[in-house]
Protein backbone atom coordinates (compact mmCIF):
# COMPACT_ATOMS: atom_id res chain seq x y z
CA UNK A 1 0.00 0.00 0.00
CA UNK A 2 1.05 3.26 -1.00
CA UNK A 3 1.28 6.43 1.57
CA UNK A 4 -1.25 8.84 1.08
CA UNK A 5 0.96 11.54 0.21
CA UNK A 6 2.28 9.19 -2.82
CA UNK A 7 -0.64 8.26 -4.24
CA UNK A 8 -2.09 8.89 -7.31
CA UNK A 9 -5.52 9.42 -6.35
CA UNK A 10 -4.66 11.91 -3.65
CA UNK A 11 -2.32 13.80 -5.95
CA UNK A 12 -5.41 14.25 -8.56
CA UNK A 13 -7.41 15.23 -5.78
CA UNK A 14 -5.23 18.39 -4.92
CA UNK A 15 -6.96 21.16 -4.22
CA UNK A 16 -5.83 25.02 -3.52
CA UNK A 17 -7.99 26.86 -1.58
CA UNK A 18 -7.44 30.97 -2.09
CA UNK A 19 -11.02 31.61 -0.15
CA UNK A 20 -13.45 29.62 2.10
CA UNK A 21 -15.59 27.58 -1.21
CA UNK A 22 -12.93 29.13 -3.81
CA UNK A 23 -10.03 26.38 -5.25
CA UNK A 24 -8.13 25.61 -7.71
CA UNK A 25 -6.85 22.34 -9.46
CA UNK A 26 -5.26 20.85 -12.54
CA UNK A 27 -6.96 17.86 -14.40
CA UNK A 28 -4.58 14.65 -13.77
CA UNK A 29 -3.43 12.68 -16.74
CA UNK A 30 -3.69 9.85 -14.07
CA UNK A 31 -7.50 9.67 -14.39
CA UNK A 32 -7.57 10.67 -17.99
CA UNK A 33 -10.54 9.51 -19.82
CA UNK A 34 -10.69 9.33 -23.77
CA UNK A 35 -12.25 13.30 -24.18
CA UNK A 36 -11.32 14.66 -20.39
CA UNK A 37 -10.91 13.08 -17.18
CA UNK A 38 -12.70 9.91 -15.41
CA UNK A 39 -16.49 10.95 -14.57
CA UNK A 40 -15.69 9.39 -10.71
CA UNK A 41 -12.42 11.49 -10.35
CA UNK A 42 -14.64 14.84 -11.39
CA UNK A 43 -17.35 13.46 -8.97
CA UNK A 44 -14.08 12.58 -6.17
CA UNK A 45 -13.22 16.08 -6.42
CA UNK A 46 -16.41 17.97 -6.09
CA UNK A 47 -16.92 15.95 -2.93
CA UNK A 48 -12.64 16.97 -1.84
CA UNK A 49 -13.89 20.40 -1.95
CA UNK A 50 -17.07 20.01 0.35
CA UNK A 51 -14.44 17.96 2.74
CA UNK A 52 -12.30 20.29 3.14
CA UNK A 53 -14.20 23.24 3.34
CA UNK A 54 -13.51 24.73 6.80
CA UNK A 55 -17.91 24.82 7.49
CA UNK A 56 -18.12 21.27 6.69
CA UNK A 57 -20.93 19.36 8.82
CA UNK A 58 -20.77 15.68 9.26
CA UNK A 59 -20.17 13.30 6.52
CA UNK A 60 -21.06 13.13 3.15
CA UNK A 61 -24.54 11.59 2.38
CA UNK A 62 -25.27 12.55 -0.99
CA UNK A 63 -23.55 13.82 -4.49
CA UNK A 64 -25.21 14.61 -7.35
CA UNK A 65 -22.65 15.22 -10.64
CA UNK A 66 -23.93 16.70 -13.70
CA UNK A 67 -21.58 16.92 -16.43
CA UNK A 68 -22.30 19.58 -18.26
CA UNK A 69 -19.26 19.69 -20.98
CA UNK A 70 -15.87 18.09 -20.92
CA UNK A 71 -12.98 19.30 -18.78
CA UNK A 72 -9.85 20.40 -21.19
CA UNK A 73 -6.86 18.84 -19.95
CA UNK A 74 -5.43 21.70 -17.49
CA UNK A 75 -6.04 24.08 -14.16
CA UNK A 76 -10.12 24.54 -13.19
CA UNK A 77 -11.65 27.02 -10.59
CA UNK A 78 -14.16 24.84 -8.22
CA UNK A 79 -16.90 26.52 -6.09
CA UNK A 80 -18.51 24.58 -3.36
CA UNK A 81 -21.13 26.77 -0.97
CA UNK A 82 -23.20 25.21 1.90
CA UNK A 83 -26.11 27.18 0.72
CA UNK A 84 -28.07 26.08 3.66
CA UNK A 85 -27.01 24.42 7.55
CA UNK A 86 -29.67 22.87 9.50
CA UNK A 87 -29.37 20.81 12.63
CA UNK A 88 -28.11 17.43 10.84
CA UNK A 89 -27.53 17.99 7.39
CA UNK A 90 -25.75 20.76 5.35
CA UNK A 91 -27.04 21.82 1.54
CA UNK A 92 -24.25 22.45 -0.71
CA UNK A 93 -24.01 23.95 -4.57
CA UNK A 94 -20.76 23.29 -6.60
CA UNK A 95 -19.68 23.90 -9.91
CA UNK A 96 -16.57 23.80 -11.70
CA UNK A 97 -15.30 26.41 -14.34
CA UNK A 98 -12.36 26.48 -17.07
CA UNK A 99 -11.73 29.63 -19.14
CA UNK A 100 -13.04 29.34 -22.09
CA UNK A 101 -11.78 30.67 -25.97
CA UNK A 102 -12.02 34.50 -24.68
CA UNK A 103 -10.85 33.98 -21.54
CA UNK A 104 -14.45 33.86 -19.92
CA UNK A 105 -15.50 31.15 -17.44
CA UNK A 106 -17.30 28.25 -18.45
CA UNK A 107 -19.09 25.93 -16.25
CA UNK A 108 -18.38 22.47 -17.14
CA UNK A 109 -19.44 20.65 -13.96
CA UNK A 110 -22.95 21.69 -11.67
CA UNK A 111 -23.59 19.56 -8.39
CA UNK A 112 -25.15 19.25 -5.18
CA UNK A 113 -24.58 17.83 -2.25
CA UNK A 114 -25.47 17.11 1.06
CA UNK A 115 -23.91 16.26 4.05
CA UNK A 116 -25.36 15.01 7.50
CA UNK A 117 -24.33 13.81 11.20
CA UNK A 118 -25.71 10.49 11.59
CA UNK A 119 -26.63 8.73 14.57
CA UNK A 120 -26.93 5.15 15.79
CA UNK A 121 -30.56 3.69 14.73
CA UNK A 122 -32.48 0.87 14.11
CA UNK A 123 -31.14 -0.51 10.66
CA UNK A 124 -31.72 -3.25 8.05
CA UNK A 125 -30.07 -3.80 5.17
CA UNK A 126 -32.50 -4.92 1.81
CA UNK A 127 -29.72 -5.34 -0.70
CA UNK A 128 -27.41 -8.01 0.70
CA UNK A 129 -24.34 -8.40 -0.77
CA UNK A 130 -24.96 -11.15 -3.95
CA UNK A 131 -23.15 -14.79 -3.22
CA UNK A 132 -20.15 -14.40 -5.46
CA UNK A 133 -16.86 -15.98 -5.47
CA UNK A 134 -13.97 -13.93 -2.98
CA UNK A 135 -12.13 -11.40 -5.39
CA UNK A 136 -8.60 -13.76 -5.23
CA UNK A 137 -10.73 -16.41 -7.14
CA UNK A 138 -11.82 -14.21 -9.78
CA UNK A 139 -9.25 -13.07 -12.88
CA UNK A 140 -7.91 -9.67 -12.79
CA UNK A 141 -9.20 -8.35 -15.83
CA UNK A 142 -6.98 -6.28 -17.97
CA UNK A 143 -7.69 -2.68 -18.95
CA UNK A 144 -10.89 -2.80 -20.68
CA UNK A 145 -10.06 -0.34 -23.35
CA UNK A 146 -7.12 2.40 -23.78
CA UNK A 147 -8.20 5.08 -21.50
CA UNK A 148 -5.15 5.93 -18.66
CA UNK A 149 -7.61 5.64 -15.63
CA UNK A 150 -8.32 1.77 -15.91
CA UNK A 151 -4.98 1.47 -14.86
CA UNK A 152 -5.66 2.82 -11.73
CA UNK A 153 -8.19 0.36 -10.25
CA UNK A 154 -7.80 -3.51 -10.19
CA UNK A 155 -11.03 -5.35 -10.94
CA UNK A 156 -11.58 -8.28 -10.72
CA UNK A 157 -14.65 -9.12 -12.87
CA UNK A 158 -16.99 -11.21 -11.77
CA UNK A 159 -19.90 -11.63 -14.51
CA UNK A 160 -20.88 -8.99 -17.37
CA UNK A 161 -17.60 -8.02 -18.71
CA UNK A 162 -16.77 -6.18 -21.67
CA UNK A 163 -18.07 -8.17 -25.12
CA UNK A 164 -15.38 -9.83 -26.67
CA UNK A 165 -17.33 -10.38 -29.66
CA UNK A 166 -19.39 -7.14 -30.91
CA UNK A 167 -21.56 -8.79 -32.68
CA UNK A 168 -24.86 -7.05 -31.46
CA UNK A 169 -25.81 -10.25 -29.16
CA UNK A 170 -25.72 -9.01 -25.81
CA UNK A 171 -29.02 -9.82 -23.66
CA UNK A 172 -27.68 -8.51 -20.25
CA UNK A 173 -26.96 -5.39 -18.51
CA UNK A 174 -25.62 -6.95 -15.47
CA UNK A 175 -22.22 -6.33 -14.02
CA UNK A 176 -20.60 -7.80 -10.86
CA UNK A 177 -16.62 -7.09 -9.73
CA UNK A 178 -14.62 -6.70 -7.30
CA UNK A 179 -12.97 -3.40 -7.39
CA UNK A 180 -9.84 -1.29 -5.47
CA UNK A 181 -7.67 1.10 -5.89
CA UNK A 182 -4.41 0.25 -7.66
CA UNK A 183 -2.27 0.78 -5.44
CA UNK A 184 -4.08 -0.16 -2.89
CA UNK A 185 -5.29 2.48 -0.85
CA UNK A 186 -7.29 2.60 2.35
CA UNK A 187 -11.11 3.60 1.48
CA UNK A 188 -12.28 6.93 2.28
CA UNK A 189 -15.22 8.99 0.60
CA UNK A 190 -13.49 10.53 -1.92
CA UNK A 191 -11.88 7.19 -3.58
CA UNK A 192 -16.19 5.66 -2.89
CA UNK A 193 -17.54 8.00 -5.13
CA UNK A 194 -14.91 8.03 -7.78
CA UNK A 195 -15.29 3.74 -7.54
CA UNK A 196 -19.27 4.23 -7.87
CA UNK A 197 -18.42 6.00 -11.17
CA UNK A 198 -16.83 2.48 -12.46
CA UNK A 199 -18.96 0.75 -14.88
CA UNK A 200 -18.42 0.76 -18.53
CA UNK A 201 -21.33 1.88 -20.43
CA UNK A 202 -23.92 -0.58 -19.50
CA UNK A 203 -24.83 -0.08 -23.46
CA UNK A 204 -21.77 -1.38 -24.29
CA UNK A 205 -22.78 -5.20 -22.52
CA UNK A 206 -26.74 -4.94 -23.32
CA UNK A 207 -25.91 -4.50 -26.94
CA UNK A 208 -22.25 -6.18 -27.97
CA UNK A 209 -22.31 -3.21 -29.53
CA UNK A 210 -19.97 -0.38 -28.92
CA UNK A 211 -21.07 2.85 -29.44
CA UNK A 212 -20.09 6.38 -28.39
CA UNK A 213 -21.88 6.79 -24.52
CA UNK A 214 -21.16 9.44 -21.51
CA UNK A 215 -22.79 10.13 -18.16
CA UNK A 216 -24.84 13.36 -18.26
CA UNK A 217 -25.49 12.67 -14.82
CA UNK A 218 -24.70 10.43 -11.57
CA UNK A 219 -25.86 10.37 -8.03
CA UNK A 220 -24.07 9.10 -5.21
CA UNK A 221 -25.80 7.86 -1.76
CA UNK A 222 -23.42 7.07 1.10
CA UNK A 223 -24.46 4.43 3.61
CA UNK A 224 -21.20 4.10 5.32
CA UNK A 225 -19.81 6.03 8.49
CA UNK A 226 -16.46 7.18 8.36
CA UNK A 227 -15.83 4.03 10.70
CA UNK A 228 -17.00 1.72 8.62
CA UNK A 229 -14.33 3.16 5.40
CA UNK A 230 -11.88 2.82 7.93
CA UNK A 231 -12.64 -0.79 8.82
CA UNK A 232 -12.64 -1.78 4.81
CA UNK A 233 -9.34 -0.19 4.66
CA UNK A 234 -7.64 -1.39 1.47
CA UNK A 235 -10.10 -4.15 0.78
CA UNK A 236 -11.91 -5.28 -2.30
CA UNK A 237 -15.62 -3.60 -3.29
CA UNK A 238 -18.02 -5.38 -5.06
CA UNK A 239 -19.63 -3.54 -7.36
CA UNK A 240 -22.67 -3.96 -9.18
CA UNK A 241 -24.83 -1.93 -12.06
CA UNK A 242 -27.85 -2.95 -13.84
CA UNK A 243 -29.91 -0.85 -16.56
CA UNK A 244 -33.02 0.04 -16.09
CA UNK A 245 -34.30 1.67 -19.68
CA UNK A 246 -32.27 2.24 -22.92
CA UNK A 247 -34.59 4.75 -25.06
CA UNK A 248 -33.97 7.82 -26.83
CA UNK A 249 -30.76 8.22 -26.74
CA UNK A 250 -30.25 7.60 -22.92
CA UNK A 251 -29.96 4.73 -20.59
CA UNK A 252 -29.94 5.03 -16.68
CA UNK A 253 -28.58 2.34 -14.77
CA UNK A 254 -28.76 1.52 -11.03
CA UNK A 255 -25.54 0.36 -8.89
CA UNK A 256 -24.25 -0.57 -5.47
CA UNK A 257 -20.85 -0.91 -3.73
CA UNK A 258 -20.31 -3.38 -1.14
CA UNK A 259 -17.02 -3.95 1.14
CA UNK A 260 -15.94 -7.96 1.31
CA UNK A 261 -17.85 -8.13 4.78
CA UNK A 262 -20.89 -7.86 2.87
CA UNK A 263 -21.56 -3.69 4.15
CA UNK A 264 -24.00 -1.71 1.78
CA UNK A 265 -21.34 1.34 1.15
CA UNK A 266 -22.92 3.20 -1.03
CA UNK A 267 -25.41 2.81 -3.67
CA UNK A 268 -25.67 5.27 -7.07
CA UNK A 269 -27.63 5.67 -10.20
CA UNK A 270 -26.71 7.53 -13.51
CA UNK A 271 -28.17 8.86 -16.53
CA UNK A 272 -26.21 7.79 -20.08
CA UNK A 273 -25.94 9.45 -23.14
CA UNK A 274 -25.97 6.87 -26.41
CA UNK A 275 -25.38 7.28 -29.49
CA UNK A 276 -27.67 5.75 -32.62
CA UNK B 1 -61.63 14.73 -16.32
CA UNK B 2 -61.14 17.88 -15.55
CA UNK B 3 -60.35 20.92 -18.11
CA UNK B 4 -56.31 21.96 -17.23
CA UNK B 5 -57.76 25.43 -16.14
CA UNK B 6 -59.11 23.84 -13.27
CA UNK B 7 -57.46 21.39 -12.29
CA UNK B 8 -55.79 22.05 -9.20
CA UNK B 9 -51.99 20.48 -10.41
CA UNK B 10 -51.84 23.27 -12.94
CA UNK B 11 -53.50 26.03 -9.85
CA UNK B 12 -50.80 24.37 -8.08
CA UNK B 13 -48.23 24.96 -10.35
CA UNK B 14 -49.05 28.58 -11.34
CA UNK B 15 -45.86 30.73 -11.61
CA UNK B 16 -45.54 34.46 -12.58
CA UNK B 17 -42.21 35.40 -14.33
CA UNK B 18 -40.77 39.07 -13.86
CA UNK B 19 -37.69 38.33 -15.69
CA UNK B 20 -36.27 35.19 -17.97
CA UNK B 21 -35.69 32.59 -15.14
CA UNK B 22 -37.12 34.71 -12.27
CA UNK B 23 -40.39 33.37 -10.96
CA UNK B 24 -42.91 34.23 -8.02
CA UNK B 25 -45.39 31.40 -6.85
CA UNK B 26 -47.38 30.64 -3.79
CA UNK B 27 -47.70 27.23 -2.40
CA UNK B 28 -50.76 25.48 -2.32
CA UNK B 29 -53.27 24.46 0.24
CA UNK B 30 -54.51 21.63 -1.85
CA UNK B 31 -50.83 19.83 -1.56
CA UNK B 32 -50.29 20.08 1.53
CA UNK B 33 -48.52 17.76 3.97
CA UNK B 34 -47.54 17.83 7.04
CA UNK B 35 -45.29 20.58 7.96
CA UNK B 36 -44.93 21.78 3.97
CA UNK B 37 -45.97 21.13 1.07
CA UNK B 38 -45.67 17.29 -0.76
CA UNK B 39 -42.12 17.21 -2.05
CA UNK B 40 -43.61 15.38 -5.43
CA UNK B 41 -45.53 19.38 -5.98
CA UNK B 42 -42.27 21.15 -5.15
CA UNK B 43 -40.38 18.88 -7.66
CA UNK B 44 -43.15 19.34 -10.38
CA UNK B 45 -43.33 23.46 -9.44
CA UNK B 46 -39.20 23.68 -10.27
CA UNK B 47 -39.65 21.84 -13.66
CA UNK B 48 -42.64 23.61 -14.02
CA UNK B 49 -40.09 26.61 -14.30
CA UNK B 50 -37.84 24.83 -16.51
CA UNK B 51 -40.47 23.97 -19.25
CA UNK B 52 -41.91 27.91 -19.24
CA UNK B 53 -38.57 29.40 -19.64
CA UNK B 54 -38.03 31.14 -23.05
CA UNK B 55 -34.35 28.92 -23.74
CA UNK B 56 -35.57 25.89 -22.58
CA UNK B 57 -34.13 23.14 -24.83
CA UNK B 58 -35.83 19.72 -25.35
CA UNK B 59 -37.82 17.71 -22.72
CA UNK B 60 -36.69 16.86 -19.61
CA UNK B 61 -34.35 14.02 -18.85
CA UNK B 62 -33.57 14.33 -15.29
CA UNK B 63 -34.20 15.97 -11.84
CA UNK B 64 -32.54 16.31 -8.54
CA UNK B 65 -34.25 18.12 -5.96
CA UNK B 66 -32.55 18.89 -2.66
CA UNK B 67 -35.12 19.83 0.36
CA UNK B 68 -32.73 21.80 2.21
CA UNK B 69 -36.09 23.33 4.16
CA UNK B 70 -39.80 23.14 5.24
CA UNK B 71 -41.63 25.58 2.57
CA UNK B 72 -43.64 27.89 4.82
CA UNK B 73 -47.33 28.79 3.70
CA UNK B 74 -47.06 31.11 1.58
CA UNK B 75 -45.00 33.40 -1.49
CA UNK B 76 -42.27 32.26 -2.54
CA UNK B 77 -39.33 33.23 -5.14
CA UNK B 78 -37.93 30.64 -7.73
CA UNK B 79 -34.76 31.21 -9.67
CA UNK B 80 -34.06 28.88 -12.66
CA UNK B 81 -31.00 29.09 -14.50
CA UNK B 82 -30.24 27.66 -18.37
CA UNK B 83 -25.97 27.01 -17.22
CA UNK B 84 -24.88 25.50 -20.03
CA UNK B 85 -26.15 24.62 -23.46
CA UNK B 86 -24.65 21.85 -25.39
CA UNK B 87 -26.18 20.51 -28.64
CA UNK B 88 -28.45 18.45 -27.51
CA UNK B 89 -28.46 18.50 -23.74
CA UNK B 90 -28.69 21.71 -21.17
CA UNK B 91 -28.17 21.85 -17.73
CA UNK B 92 -30.23 23.87 -14.74
CA UNK B 93 -29.38 25.06 -11.61
CA UNK B 94 -32.36 26.13 -9.84
CA UNK B 95 -33.57 27.64 -6.31
CA UNK B 96 -36.60 28.54 -4.17
CA UNK B 97 -36.33 30.50 -1.46
CA UNK B 98 -38.77 32.49 1.05
CA UNK B 99 -37.90 35.36 2.78
CA UNK B 100 -36.70 34.62 6.29
CA UNK B 101 -37.72 35.88 9.96
CA UNK B 102 -35.06 39.21 9.66
CA UNK B 103 -37.30 39.96 5.64
CA UNK B 104 -33.86 38.02 3.82
CA UNK B 105 -34.12 35.07 1.74
CA UNK B 106 -33.71 31.76 2.95
CA UNK B 107 -33.01 29.24 0.49
CA UNK B 108 -35.39 26.33 1.17
CA UNK B 109 -34.67 23.64 -1.82
CA UNK B 110 -32.43 23.35 -4.43
CA UNK B 111 -31.91 21.69 -7.51
CA UNK B 112 -30.82 20.54 -11.07
CA UNK B 113 -32.01 19.73 -14.28
CA UNK B 114 -31.03 18.36 -17.41
CA UNK B 115 -33.54 18.87 -20.51
CA UNK B 116 -32.36 17.38 -24.21
CA UNK B 117 -33.41 16.44 -27.29
CA UNK B 118 -33.83 12.93 -27.78
CA UNK B 119 -33.85 11.20 -31.37
CA UNK B 120 -34.87 7.40 -31.96
CA UNK B 121 -32.32 5.19 -31.53
CA UNK B 122 -31.82 1.27 -30.64
CA UNK B 123 -33.76 0.75 -27.33
CA UNK B 124 -34.22 -1.73 -24.65
CA UNK B 125 -36.36 -1.94 -21.24
CA UNK B 126 -34.68 -4.14 -18.73
CA UNK B 127 -37.35 -3.08 -16.30
CA UNK B 128 -40.97 -4.58 -17.28
CA UNK B 129 -43.60 -3.98 -16.04
CA UNK B 130 -44.35 -6.43 -13.24
CA UNK B 131 -47.54 -9.08 -13.28
CA UNK B 132 -50.04 -7.24 -11.35
CA UNK B 133 -53.59 -7.15 -11.87
CA UNK B 134 -55.33 -4.37 -13.28
CA UNK B 135 -56.65 -1.02 -12.00
CA UNK B 136 -59.86 -1.95 -11.84
CA UNK B 137 -59.46 -5.46 -9.50
CA UNK B 138 -57.33 -3.17 -6.96
CA UNK B 139 -59.33 -1.95 -4.31
CA UNK B 140 -59.25 2.06 -4.05
CA UNK B 141 -56.64 3.08 -0.97
CA UNK B 142 -58.10 5.61 1.98
CA UNK B 143 -55.90 8.48 2.14
CA UNK B 144 -53.06 7.03 4.41
CA UNK B 145 -52.80 9.34 6.48
CA UNK B 146 -53.96 13.25 6.97
CA UNK B 147 -52.40 14.95 4.64
CA UNK B 148 -54.47 17.26 2.42
CA UNK B 149 -52.28 16.00 -0.68
CA UNK B 150 -53.08 12.71 -0.45
CA UNK B 151 -56.73 13.38 -1.50
CA UNK B 152 -55.25 14.91 -4.74
CA UNK B 153 -54.25 11.21 -6.12
CA UNK B 154 -56.27 8.13 -6.79
CA UNK B 155 -54.43 5.59 -5.47
CA UNK B 156 -54.94 1.72 -5.49
CA UNK B 157 -53.07 -1.22 -3.99
CA UNK B 158 -51.71 -3.73 -5.41
CA UNK B 159 -49.24 -4.56 -2.66
CA UNK B 160 -47.31 -3.24 0.39
CA UNK B 161 -49.93 -1.03 1.70
CA UNK B 162 -49.15 1.09 5.12
CA UNK B 163 -49.58 -1.04 7.80
CA UNK B 164 -52.68 -1.49 9.99
CA UNK B 165 -50.53 -3.06 12.77
CA UNK B 166 -47.91 -0.59 13.90
CA UNK B 167 -46.21 -3.53 15.57
CA UNK B 168 -42.73 -3.60 14.36
CA UNK B 169 -43.83 -6.63 12.42
CA UNK B 170 -42.37 -5.63 9.04
CA UNK B 171 -40.23 -7.23 6.90
CA UNK B 172 -40.34 -6.09 3.22
CA UNK B 173 -40.11 -2.08 1.86
CA UNK B 174 -42.26 -3.03 -1.46
CA UNK B 175 -45.08 -1.12 -2.43
CA UNK B 176 -46.78 -1.77 -6.00
CA UNK B 177 -49.66 0.72 -6.80
CA UNK B 178 -51.82 2.20 -9.22
CA UNK B 179 -52.14 5.87 -8.99
CA UNK B 180 -53.29 8.92 -11.45
CA UNK B 181 -54.19 12.15 -10.53
CA UNK B 182 -57.84 13.08 -8.86
CA UNK B 183 -59.84 14.33 -10.60
CA UNK B 184 -58.04 12.49 -13.87
CA UNK B 185 -55.96 14.81 -15.55
CA UNK B 186 -53.93 14.11 -18.52
CA UNK B 187 -50.28 13.03 -17.93
CA UNK B 188 -47.35 15.59 -18.98
CA UNK B 189 -43.76 15.70 -17.33
CA UNK B 190 -44.96 17.95 -14.50
CA UNK B 191 -47.33 15.50 -13.48
CA UNK B 192 -45.02 12.80 -13.69
CA UNK B 193 -42.62 14.36 -11.97
CA UNK B 194 -44.93 14.53 -8.84
CA UNK B 195 -45.90 11.47 -9.02
CA UNK B 196 -42.43 10.18 -8.64
CA UNK B 197 -42.92 10.96 -4.75
CA UNK B 198 -45.85 9.56 -4.15
CA UNK B 199 -44.67 6.87 -2.21
CA UNK B 200 -45.09 6.58 2.16
CA UNK B 201 -41.56 6.08 3.61
CA UNK B 202 -40.29 3.10 3.29
CA UNK B 203 -39.09 2.69 7.07
CA UNK B 204 -42.90 2.88 7.56
CA UNK B 205 -43.63 0.09 5.94
CA UNK B 206 -40.51 -2.22 6.54
CA UNK B 207 -40.67 -1.62 10.34
CA UNK B 208 -44.18 -1.58 11.07
CA UNK B 209 -43.83 1.55 12.85
CA UNK B 210 -44.35 5.24 12.36
CA UNK B 211 -41.42 7.15 12.87
CA UNK B 212 -40.82 10.91 11.89
CA UNK B 213 -38.89 10.88 8.33
CA UNK B 214 -38.63 13.32 5.27
CA UNK B 215 -36.98 13.40 1.82
CA UNK B 216 -33.78 15.12 1.72
CA UNK B 217 -33.03 14.27 -1.83
CA UNK B 218 -34.35 13.02 -4.95
CA UNK B 219 -33.74 12.30 -8.36
CA UNK B 220 -36.28 11.65 -11.20
CA UNK B 221 -34.65 9.81 -14.58
CA UNK B 222 -37.46 10.98 -17.39
CA UNK B 223 -37.86 8.22 -20.03
CA UNK B 224 -40.74 8.60 -21.63
CA UNK B 225 -41.14 11.46 -24.11
CA UNK B 226 -43.97 13.92 -24.88
CA UNK B 227 -45.47 11.82 -27.45
CA UNK B 228 -45.40 9.04 -24.74
CA UNK B 229 -47.10 10.74 -21.88
CA UNK B 230 -50.02 11.75 -24.27
CA UNK B 231 -50.80 8.76 -25.39
CA UNK B 232 -50.88 7.71 -21.24
CA UNK B 233 -53.30 10.58 -21.34
CA UNK B 234 -55.34 10.28 -18.08
CA UNK B 235 -54.39 6.26 -17.60
CA UNK B 236 -53.08 5.11 -14.31
CA UNK B 237 -49.60 4.34 -13.42
CA UNK B 238 -48.16 1.41 -11.90
CA UNK B 239 -45.65 2.99 -9.09
CA UNK B 240 -43.02 0.33 -7.55
CA UNK B 241 -41.15 1.50 -4.95
CA UNK B 242 -38.59 -0.55 -2.79
CA UNK B 243 -35.85 0.23 -0.07
CA UNK B 244 -32.34 -0.56 -0.43
CA UNK B 245 -30.26 0.37 2.70
CA UNK B 246 -31.75 2.03 6.52
CA UNK B 247 -28.64 3.40 8.48
CA UNK B 248 -27.86 5.44 11.02
CA UNK B 249 -30.76 7.71 10.15
CA UNK B 250 -31.08 7.44 6.46
CA UNK B 251 -32.42 5.10 4.03
CA UNK B 252 -32.55 5.33 -0.06
CA UNK B 253 -35.27 3.72 -1.90
CA UNK B 254 -35.42 2.79 -5.97
CA UNK B 255 -38.62 3.91 -7.60
CA UNK B 256 -40.45 2.71 -10.93
CA UNK B 257 -43.33 4.34 -12.43
CA UNK B 258 -45.05 2.23 -15.74
CA UNK B 259 -48.09 3.23 -17.54
CA UNK B 260 -50.62 0.49 -18.56
CA UNK B 261 -48.87 0.00 -21.92
CA UNK B 262 -46.07 -1.26 -20.01
CA UNK B 263 -43.77 1.62 -20.80
CA UNK B 264 -41.24 2.52 -18.25
CA UNK B 265 -41.91 6.31 -18.21
CA UNK B 266 -39.40 7.12 -15.05
CA UNK B 267 -37.05 5.81 -12.47
CA UNK B 268 -36.35 7.84 -9.09
CA UNK B 269 -34.41 7.21 -6.19
CA UNK B 270 -34.36 8.93 -3.04
CA UNK B 271 -32.60 9.32 0.22
CA UNK B 272 -34.79 9.91 3.38
CA UNK B 273 -33.91 11.25 6.87
CA UNK B 274 -35.64 8.68 9.87
CA UNK B 275 -35.86 8.82 13.38
CA UNK B 276 -34.36 6.53 15.89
Amino acid sequence: MSTSQSHPLDAALALASSAPGQYAGQTSPSYWNMVGPFGGITAATLLQAVLQHPDCLGEPLSLTVNYAGALEAGPFTLQAVPVRTNRSTQHWTLAISQAGADGQPVVTTTATAVTATRRDTWSASDQPLPPVPAPAQCPQAEAFFGSEWLRRYEMRLVEGSLPTQWDGSGDSSLTRLWMRDAPARALDFCALAAMADIFFPRVWLRRAQMVPAGTVSITIYFHASRAQLAATGAGYLLGQARAQEFRHGFFDHSAQLWNEAGTLLATSHQIVYYKE
